[in-house]
């Protein structure tokens, strides 16, 4: 099959194409180096099945030639920061939503009609059920990254819907591992390789997150995206791991990979910043009924993240 | 108080600016003419405390002139058309999700806090439960039109999050009464018209949907805003009937009064159009439980907007 993956240079792009080419398929990878990174693509482009074309997803003729001839569109390439929405409300909206409606222009011109979508937890807003289910009450934004996200995955369904596409929905919880450049393991290391004595964490450390580890959340779209029992025209996974760390949890394990003992000031209050969600936990069964599971614990995968970005140091000169 | 209305010009907009005036509120209107029409506004610019400009939703700059002085925004204007979604997908994007951007935009800019927003049951795409509730479980979005309220939706609550602002969504069904200019009230009158011996019904005619009279609808709107059991950060309602009818039985009254039999020709299927949900009927407690209750049935509806059309013909050589 022939892939198209957009924000193919990025953290999960990069990984998943790199899986693709291993497993024979050929990949079209499309990128505007915003966020990626051109040595996330080595590897890639060791394989003769790899193709990029580098374009930003406004550019809806450039991404017309990446997606055209496809078997199958990734729709990954997003502002995955979710935390500074309130700073630039139209970044979610420009790179979120009207992208995911530029890429399903693109299928629906050139007659491709499978795609899978990256989109978040945090389209569950503050959720009163835990484990939170795909199908929970009806949910209230409390980000714009969200809100973007969620306008992303009713273009898809109204496609599908319109236009007979087949789609994969994941809202994935945290994603780490290998090639990782953005979140609270990132920060947290870069803030002790400044200070290891002490540090600032947002909120009060008690925020309940889940986290995935990237290679897992590459097996689970695999497995659902050729699984017979996942053909339903609109198909849509939490992507999670079956436990929760706090924050404060999290830094530990990060202080004692690193031998650090640093005093830890708080900014204070539930959140870490405006539409941060206080306890995300998401029941992945619906994926797990296909037969996935993952393979690393959140300890584990925080533990390997931070390997990764303490052999990479490079990645910090470059935000 | 100063009202700003989008979509002033249009069915519910006038009839809404004509009524704020009535109480004695300012109102300042917001309109393109695309579908709205001048004479909606006669009864407005009789009043002193209305002021109109002429603009359209993706023009920010004179949007922002519009909302500048408002104490509340009634966001209406919109591309109300559900059924050509398929046909211009991008119209409902920027019309319905990017306009309520614009809106959302320059009430930041301006300092302007408390927003309603007409979003519609047909967010709700084919719900399991009936008659549906505001928080039934997360549903997937089948029309155009309804991801592109659904977005609206999830960029004013984000906006409600992230900038302290207050906001009231109101899903409403089908409305009808005076002004009404679209709709399937206005096709099988028109089709009767041109032909009083044949019509042609889209789908099987046994779809089942809910519709709400237009003074209704406002003494609704008007209910909440002011309630002071509706001052939550977000407030959501659905706006509806506690009854439905199918496209038949509607089609039935209509025949009835104006003394016709056609033969009926159906084109087949449980559906009108792609996108079309076979049935629509919203559980209206939460707004009830605030003392309002619809006036009309949907028979006595149905019949005034009939009424209304039969007096105002030249509303059908203007499509």
């Amino acid at each position: 099959m022939r892939f198209t993956v957009t924000g193919c240079a990025g953290f999960i792009g990069s990984n998943l194409a790199d899986r693709l080419l291993q497993k024979g398929h050929a990949v079209t990878g499309y990128d505007n180096f915003s966020t990626g990174q051109h040595e996330f693509l080595d590897e890639a482009f060791k394989s003769p099945r790899f193709q990029f074309i580098e374009g930003d997803m406004v550019d809806a003729k450039r991404l017309n030639d990446a997606v055209k001839k496809a078997d199958f569109v990734i729709h990954l390439a997003a502002n995955a920061d979710v935390r500074y929405g309130a700073e630039r409300p139209s970044k979610d909206l420009e790179q979120n939503t009207f992208a995911t409606f530029n890429v399903l222009e693109a299928m629906r011109q050139n007659g491709v009609h499978r795609i899978a979508f990256s989109s978040t937890g945090s389209i569950y807003g503050e959720p009163e059920i835990f484990p939170t289910p795909e199908d929970c009450p009806f949910p209230i934004q409390t980000s714009l990254y969200g809100a973007s996200k969620l306008a992303g995955e009713g273009l898809i369904s109204a496609y599908c819907e319109a236009f007979g596409m087949q789609s994969y929905i994941f809202r994935f919880v945290s994603i780490l591992g290998e090639r990782y450049t953005h979140g609270h393991v990132f920060d947290f290391y870069k803030k002790l390789a400044a200070n290891p004595n002490e540090i600032e964490v947002l909120g009060n450390g008690k925020q309940r997150k889940s986290y995935l580890y990237v290679q897992d959340c590459i097996d689970a779209i695999l497995t659902a995206i050729d699984h017979p029992q996942a053909q339903a025209k609109i198909n849509i996974f939490n992507l999670g791991s079956d436990e929760y760390c706090t924050v404060d949890e999290s830094l530990g394990w990060i202080c004692q990979r690193l031998g650090l003992n640093p005093i830890r000031h708080y900014t204070g209050g539930e959140r870490g910043w405006v539409g941060d969600s206080p306890f995300i936990f998401l029941d992945c069964n619906r994926i797990r009924s296909l037969g996935w599971r993952p393979r690393l614990t959140i300890r584990q995968s925080v533990e390997c993240t931070l390997d990764y970005l303490m052999k990479n140091k490079r990645l910090f000169d470059r935000r």
